[in-house]
């Protein structure tokens, strides 16, 4: 059974709203990169063929919520958009400071910068 | 019965994880305005008073899902943030227009705008 490391960031995002039971199988199949034998031993309450089980329904699960949300798409997006700032951001401070030395200037775009390192995390 | 405001947005913003019924029912009742006993007529197989109880149990599914996840109120800090990027930009295109007329770094503040102005939406 391959790995989909896409499921990491679903977990990260929509794990909340799984049952406790899917969230602790996906979290130490995942996370903790612990085999299946491992995780039946550790949950104790279910078989190999169980976890495996589990950890699939736990999968679509998340891969519904992101098809039926999108906000992991939209969180990437985002986030690539802060980037761009910062960018833009970095250009001023450049120009600014080759060509106009403006304090306020400066200031204004630190203050950008900051603001869209912080929306991206 | 009074209508929670909150819970248009967190419809707008989780609704596709309800029941089609819980869903149906709350559109009816906050989006399209309609009474208790409108929306039994509507959706024909359900009475006031199950009308009433479908409503409560969408609402609180709604709430429950905010309280874990908590993305309407980060979408809520990301557009605030949004709109201080969009002041910064504003405030170095006008120290740039009034002391160093820097065409690179208005073409840069103007990106700097736009892009907030969409992550914003």
């Amino acid at each position: 059974m391959g790995k989909n490391l896409e499921v990491v960031v679903l977990l990260d995002f929509y794990g909340q709203l799984l049952t406790d039971k899917q969230r602790e199988v996906l979290e130490l199949y995942y996370n903790e990169d612990l085999s299946l034998a491992e995780i039946a031993q550790n949950t104790g309450s279910i078989t190999r063929q169980g976890v495996r089980d589990s950890i699939k329904r736990g999968e679509q699960a998340l891969f519904g919520m992101e098809e039926k949300l999108g906000l992991v798409a939209k969180m990437a997006d985002i986030k690539s958009n802060m980037q761009s700032i910062q960018q833009f951001a970095e250009e001023i401070r450049r120009q600014n400071k080759q060509y106009c030395q403006n304090s306020k200037i400066e200031r204004c775009a630190v203050q950008i910068e900051q603001i869209a390192l912080s929306t991206e995390e």
